[in-house]
C-alpha cells in the first residue's frame, strides 16, 4: 500500500465522514433524501408523510426479514487494497451504541474474498495425531452441546496506518477493525474428545475453505480451554463474510486465528509455520528480530464520541463515550482525560462487563469551548494498563514503511478545536 | 379472528414449518435453492461453486451493509388478522440461538402499520403536570446521558390461541411474540427532571406518532425507576417497526406499553383510561370482573428444541434448549421434564443471566426413541414458579371465544412420537 493509495483513501474517507459528522454532531441522524447521491444500503425506501399519524403506516408483510430505516446511512468502508478480495472493511464505530455490532456492520478481513458454501455440503475434517480421524457435517456439529458468548474480534492490523503519524480521519478508520457479536457454537474440546487426541499433540492447524485456504496454528492448550466452533451470530446463522457456515473462535487471540469457513483441523506436535504466521502477522522489533505468535490482543480503548471529523455544537454538556476491550480478560477500569493526559477521571462502565468483550464506558463532560485533547486509557483484570503511543513505540520501534504494522493498542488522542471540530492527533 | 382464519393460518404455518423442521432437525441448515419457491428474504444470491476453495470468493464492497447467507430461510410470519396494518408477526424461535434476536426477526405488533418518520423532523413533547412543558428533538435526546440494556419485550397476547386447545403447530406460533435486543437510550427520569414534575403527578400518558396514535398510561413510580427512551437497538438505530426513531421502554411490562414512534408524554394525577387499557389489554376473570393494569409479564419459559413440527432423527443424543424470562426480575432456575411433568431435572443457564431478559437454558438428553412429553418450568428471583396450564386456567378461567386472551404464561408441552415427530400438546 503506497502513499498515493493512502492519500486517496483519506480523501474518500473524508468525503464520507463529513457527511457522517453532520449526523453524529447532532442535526438529527440523517440527511434529507435529496442530499444523498444514492439510496441507503440495507434499507427499503418508503414515502415519508408530513405527519405519520395522519396516514396508515405500511402493512406488516406475511413473511419478512426486516431492514433498517431509510434515514440511516452508516456503512462499512473498504480500505483500498490492491484487490477487493484480499482486503478489509471497517465498522463505523463513530455511530456505535452499546456493545453489540450489527451483523451487517461487523468488520471484514478476508484474504480471498467471501467464500460461498452450501452448509448441506460442508464437512469439517479432523485428523493428524488423533486416535480416529473423523469428518463432521453441519448436522453433526449442530447436535452437540452448545455454548453462547458475547465476544469481540479484532484484526491485529487494526490501526496499522497510525504508528508514525495520525492518518485516518475517523474512528472508523483508526479503530474499525474490531466488532462484537453474540456467538453460538460447540466447544472445540468436544470435537477433539470425539477424535481422541494422542500423546504429544501440542498444536492444531486450522484451515479455511476459502480461496486463500487461510491457515493458522493454534496451541492445543488454548484449543482445549475455550475455543469453539461457531455457527451462530447475533441469534441467527453466522454471516457469510464471517465464515458461514462454520468459524473457529479463539477468544482473545488476533482476528485471523479465528479461521472462517473452517473445513479442516490437523493435530500435530509442532506449529505449522504457515505463511500467515511467518512472513505475515509477526512483529518486527528494533533489534531486527521478530516476535512470532503474539496471539493475545492486549487491552485497548478508544473514545467513539467525540471522535475524528465530528463537529461539536458549541460549549455545553456532552457525554464522552467509547469502547474498551482486552484479549486477556475483563476490563476493570477506564480513565478519561480532556487535557491531553495531564489529569484523568474515572469513567462509568456499562454492565454487564464481560470477559474478552467490548465494554462501553461513559463520562459526562461540560465542554468550556476551549481547545481540548480527549483520551481514554483502560486497565484489564491482569493489571495491564493501556500504554501511551510513546511507551509502545519505545518497545516496538517503527520498522516498516508505515512504522510497525500489527498490535497497535496505544492510547488514542482526539483534538477538539475551539470551533468544535474534532481531529485525529498524536500525543506521546 | 374466526375459526377459518385460524385454520388457514395453521395450514400455512404447517407448510412453512415442514420446511423449517427439516433444517432444524438436522439435514444441514437449508434446502437446496431449487427446492425453494422464491429467493430467501434478506439475502443476496451468489453462485455456489462446487468447491469454494478453488475459486475467488466475491469481493469486499467499497461500502456495505451486509446481509445473511442465501441458504438461511427463517422469517417472521404474520398472523392473518383482518388487516395487515393492525397485525402481528412472530419471531422464528425454533431456529433461535443465544439470547439476542436478529433485528430483522424481532416480532412486530402494530395497530396502524409501520410509521415512516424522518428523525430530523421528529419531536417529543412533554407537558401536563410539569413546571415547564418542553419539546425535545432527536438531537436534544441524543445529547443526554445514555444507558444500554439487553432486555426482552413480549406482547401480552403471546400465546392467545393456546388457552383452550393446542392450536399453533410451532414454537414460532405459540411463543414468537417475544424477542430480545440490546437497547440504548436515555433514562426517562432525566427528561422528566428537565421539565420538572409537579406535586400530585402520579401517571404519565405515552402516545405514539403512528396512525393508531397508540396510547397507554404509565405509573410515575415506574417512569422514574427504570423506563428509558430508546433510539438504539443491537448497536444501530432502532428498527422502523420497533418505533424508529424513538421508543418508550418499560422494562418487564407488557409489550404495548413500550410505545413506539413516541411523540408525546403527558403528566397527570390519574391514569388516562385509553382504549388499549380498557376495552383491550385487560384480563376478564370467571367472576365477570376484569383485571386492569396487569402490567408485569410473569415468568415464562419454552423449549425451542425440540419443538412443534420438528422431526428427531432417531434415538440418541440431543441437547434440549430453550428460553426463559420474567418481567419481574432474573431467572433463577429452569427445570426440564421429558415425562410430562412426573420428574424434573435442572437445566444449565447460559451466562450472563440478566434481569428482564431472555435466558438460554440447556440440558443434554439421550432420547430412548419412545414417546416423550418435554416441558420446561422456570422460577424467577421473586420465587414465582411458572404455573401449569391447569393452575393458570383455575385462576383466570376461559372467558372469551378463544378462552382467555392475554398473559398466558403456562408450561408448554411438546409431544415427541416414537417416529421422532414433535407436536404441540396440552397437559394440565
Amino acid at each position: 500500500m503506497d502513499k498515493s493509495t493512502l492519500e486517496k483513501q483519506r480523501v474518500r474517507s473524508r468525503r464520507r465522514f463529513l457527511v457522517g459528522s453532520i449526523a453524529a454532531a447532532g442535526a438529527a441522524s440523517a440527511l434529507p433524501r435529496s442530499a444523498r447521491s444514492e439510496p441507503p444500503l440495507g434499507a427499503v425506501e418508503h414515502d415519508v408523510p408530513p405527519d405519520a399519524s395522519k396516514v396508515q403506516g405500511y402493512p406488516l408483510a406475511d413473511q419478512s426479514y426486516g431492514s433498517r430505516a431509510q434515514f440511516e446511512t452508516e456503512v462499512r468502508t473498504r480500505f483500498k487494497t490492491a484487490t477487493p478480495q484480499s482486503s478489509w472493511t471497517f465498522t463505523p464505530l463513530d455511530r456505535s451504541v452499546g456493545i453489540i455490532t450489527p451483523s451487517g456492520l461487523h468488520f471484514e478481513r478476508s484474504h480471498g474474498g467471501t467464500a460461498v458454501i452450501d452448509p448441506a455440503k460442508h464437512w469439517l475434517y479432523v485428523h493428524g495425531l488423533v486416535r480416529q480421524a473423523k469428518k463432521f457435517s453441519m448436522q453433526d456439529i449442530r447436535r452437540l452441546p452448545s455454548l453462547t458468548r458475547i465476544m469481540f474480534l479484532e484484526c491485529s492490523g487494526n490501526g496499522l496506518t497510525e504508528w508514525s503519524k495520525p492518518t485516518m480521519r475517523t474512528v472508523q478508520g483508526t479503530h474499525g477493525l474490531t466488532s462484537t457479536s453474540e456467538w453460538t457454537g460447540v466447544p472445540l474440546s468436544t470435537v477433539l474428545k470425539e477424535v481422541g487426541v494422542r500423546p504429544g499433540a501440542q498444536w492444531l492447524l486450522a484451515e479455511g475453505g476459502d480461496a486463500a485456504a487461510m491457515t493458522r496454528s493454534i496451541p492445543m492448550a488454548k484449543a482445549m480451554q475455550d475455543c469453539f466452533l461457531a455457527y451462530g451470530q447475533n441469534g441467527e446463522a453466522i454471516r457469510p463474510e464471517q465464515g458461514y457456515p462454520l468459524r473457529l473462535m479463539v477468544p482473545g487471540y488476533e482476528g485471523n486465528m479465528n479461521i472462517k469457513w473452517l473445513r479442516r483441523l490437523e493435530v500435530s506436535d509442532a506449529p505449522f509455520m504457515t505463511r500467515e504466521e511467518t512472513s505475515k502477522y509477526t512483529d518486527l522489533l528494533p533489534s531486527g528480530k521478530a516476535v512470532q505468535f503474539s496471539f493475545e490482543m492486549e487491552a485497548k480503548s478508544v473514545i467513539t464520541f467525540p471522535s475524528g471529523e465530528m463537529v461539536l455544537d458549541g460549549a455545553g454538556f456532552y457525554e464522552i463515550t467509547g469502547l474498551a476491550w482486552s484479549g486477556r480478560g475483563t476490563i476493570k477500569r477506564v480513565d478519561i482525560s480532556v487535557d491531553g493526559g495531564k489529569t484523568w477521571r474515572q469513567a462509568a462502565l456499562q454492565g454487564p462487563v464481560l470477559p474478552i468483550c467490548h465494554t462501553r464506558f461513559r463520562m459526562p463532560w461540560n465542554w468550556d469551548g476551549k481547545p481540548a485533547i480527549v483520551q481514554s486509557r483502560c486497565m484489564d483484570d491482569t493489571g495491564y494498563v493501556q500504554p501511551t503511543l510513546g511507551q509502545l513505540i519505545a518497545v516496538r520501534g517503527l520498522n516498516g514503511p508505515l512504522g510497525s504494522i500489527y498490535h497497535l493498542n496505544a492510547i488514542q488522542s482526539w483534538q477538539v478545536a475551539s470551533d468544535g471540530k474534532v481531529s485525529n492527533a498524536h500525543y506521546y
